[in-house]
């Protein structure tokens, strides 16, 4: 069985439980083993959670009263005996998730269990974009999408922007890629998407990186950096099972980590960070192409060095030995399971890896070998899915009283 | 009130509650009010564990049973009225805490509540030391100190060692300046030291960040990073309110993040960790002293500089920039609330900062700026208390329990 700390619906129980915190931590529990393992018998349910048969019987009756679960005759397995019904969650309940990118904006539905129900995205030109203008892309993207997916019964919303984002009070503090400062997204879109619940906003690299902890590379982990990176590079870090979030939301800047001191300005205003030398304007020009030509061009990179150009070899030794670099500074700091590498790092992984290794060797210090540096599972939908968990937590947390809380 | 996070004791409370553990958690939260705000008032203490007046009367009743706490009748203050009886813990109650240094060797006693009531310290050849010639100098150290303390009855034991430990095992990894690796002192220890509750072992940093966290520095902060240093560097990170440990709680070597890749070999086997840019042999062959000369001649630097002599002033304003590019590193990866100096980043304080906040001006990005850069409170005494907190968690945590195994 996994680890049940990734499971983790949302914070520690707090310290003076009372029966009614005790109820909602058990039925808490029963929707969560559900959510992230799928339809389970209540012999499972009592293995998954840890409860008793009866307290089991207790959970399930309510959830599904309220209408989140329901018990399915199973299909005979062939096997002698009669199987046991099955404890599955409604199709009916779901959550939208958003996606604010660089070059698209995207909109997904995810039922309960994590199944994408319908996706949509658009394109947009690579340049900053006026908040009215993305909150009525969004707009019609979601109410497109909530159409495909056939208008289930909306829980929650999860928005991943790629820029800073203080998590308290949903907005985007500082995203230069779109030109956003200190924009209210989340106040924004609630006047935009009705019925959709409460609206929340995070950061794309570290909703990636609870993507790839609860249903990625990282979901044996208790302690996992998710690494991505093109002209920007960014991460987000689960410790002990939960999100490393910092006084303000904003921890995981990794991309700003000086690796250089004297080298390369970066577009922060620093010198030397991290993103300096491993973000793909870098890779590019090390390889003779042009550094602006994005995330195809690095594609294309892959294909010189399969044919054996000396150059974008080169370029990609260089480069791996950077993100070598970090990577030991990474595991040093973190000791962590394991690196889950996204973005370029993905597409790139087979040409990379042996670089980065090598700088592990002699950088990381001996007892903190042995974390494994892994390309991410989830890929590009890893902040889709990522928005959705966060959409979901706070109905998995207190699963009544979101529902109550939708339906007034 | 402080932020509750800081004090508590364990683990978060497991997801099943059940009514034992209920009464666990509340027993936890009474006994830990008192252990970090010292003796307190029944309304006091409904006001920071959050509990009715007829539980904390459970509680407090449970606890004096247990011969933890006791009422004790207030002294009159002047003002009008009878005043109200204090909750104090017994003056009986202690922990012992081990500290294993590069260049002394100590042991304290510490009452429940946090005060302490004996300390004695050996001083040792800056030299490799046989295991079994620690073990018998920590054995009568221990008897020594609690004879002074007057014989109290020990809870738990804790020992920090200037060394990688693996905490589940109580196990010190590896010790370059102590010459020891894998050392199992733990259970090296329990055939030493007799009736001295759990002993258990970490590093001196950690324990440090713990002390600062709890009773120091940091006691406000939920996010707090320790820095401390000498010939080697290190640190210990609070996230969230809990320390930071990592796959096998070698997490906050910070040390060893690379800020230089090309520069100076490090003793690790790498080239360009931060240490070898802020240790203090760097700091000493800038100013053109015997870098072999240690924490003195730090001193003597201190007195050059204020004497306005130009090499030494030199000498720390380099050592204060490469101070500070680790520390934006650091505010950019954990957006923490405070960062506390210790060892000679605290006696240096003053004549560092200038050089560490002009660096944070350009290399923090702007959204993490803030964070306060202050030196540490507890100077060379950080490492004992935390050791003691790492005795008291487990009392804290399961007080009736820990009492029982103790006294069988």
């Amino acid at each position: 069985m996994p680890n049940p700390t990734n499971q983790a619906p949302a914070d520690p129980a707090p310290r003076s439980m009372r029966s009614a915190s005790v109820r909602t931590a058990n039925l808490s529990q029963v929707l969560s083993a559900l959510h992230f393992h799928g339809p389970l018998t209540r012999s499972d349910l009592c293995a998954y959670t840890g409860l008793t048969r009866s307290s089991v019987a207790v959970q399930v009756s309510e959830l599904t009263d309220a209408g989140l679960v329901f018990e399915q005759a199973p299909q005979s397995d062939g096997r002698p005996g009669r199987p046991s019904p099955l404890v599955t969650f409604s199709t009916d309940i779901a959550a939208l998730a958003i996606e604010v990118e660089v070059d698209s904006i995207a909109a997904a539905v995810f039922r309960l269990g994590g199944e994408s129900l319908a996706e949509r995205r658009l394109a947009r030109t690579r340049s900053q974009v006026r908040v009215e203008d993305a909150i009525a892309d969004i707009g019609t993207l979601a109410r497109d999408v909530l159409a495909d997916a056939g208008s289930p019964t909306i829980i929650g919303t999860g928005v991943g922007v790629v820029g800073l984002v203080e998590e308290a009070e949903n907005t985007v503090t500082m995203a230069p890629n779109l030109g956003w400062d200190n924009v209210p997204l989340g106040q924004l879109l609630a006047n935009e998407i009705k019925d959709c619940g409460e609206i929340r906003v995070g950061n794309e690299a570290n909703l990636s990186a609870r993507a790839e902890s609860t249903r990625g590379a990282g979901r044996d982990a208790n302690d996992m950096i998710y690494l991505s990176g093109e002209v920007g590079v960014g991460g987000g870090v689960i410790s002990n099972g939960r999100p490393l979030t910092g006084r303000s939301g904003f921890a995981g800047e990794i991309g700003h980590l000086t690796v250089n001191p004297d080298g390369r300005n970066c577009g922060c205003g620093s010198i030397g960070c991290w993103e300096t030398e491993i973000g793909i304007r870098a890779l590019l020009e090390r390889a003779g192409l042009n550094p602006d030509d994005g995330a195809d061009a690095a594609d294309t990179l892959w294909d010189h060095a399969d044919r054996g150009e000396e150059q974008a070899r080169d370029a990609l030794a260089t480069t791996g030995r950077w993100l070598g670099i970090g990577v030991s500074t990474l595991i040093n700091i973190f000791n962590p399971d394991v690196i889950v590498l996204g973005g370029m790092y993905r597409t790139g992984y087979a040409h990379l890896i042996d670089a980065v290794r090598a700088e592990l060797e002699t950088r990381v210090l001996p007892p903190l070998r042995g974390a494994a540096i892994v390309p991410s599972i989830l890929g590009d939908s890893a902040i889709l899915i990522g928005a959705a968990e966060m959409a979901f937590e706070h109905a998995l947390a207190d699963p009544i009283g979101t529902m109550s809380s939708i339906r007034t």
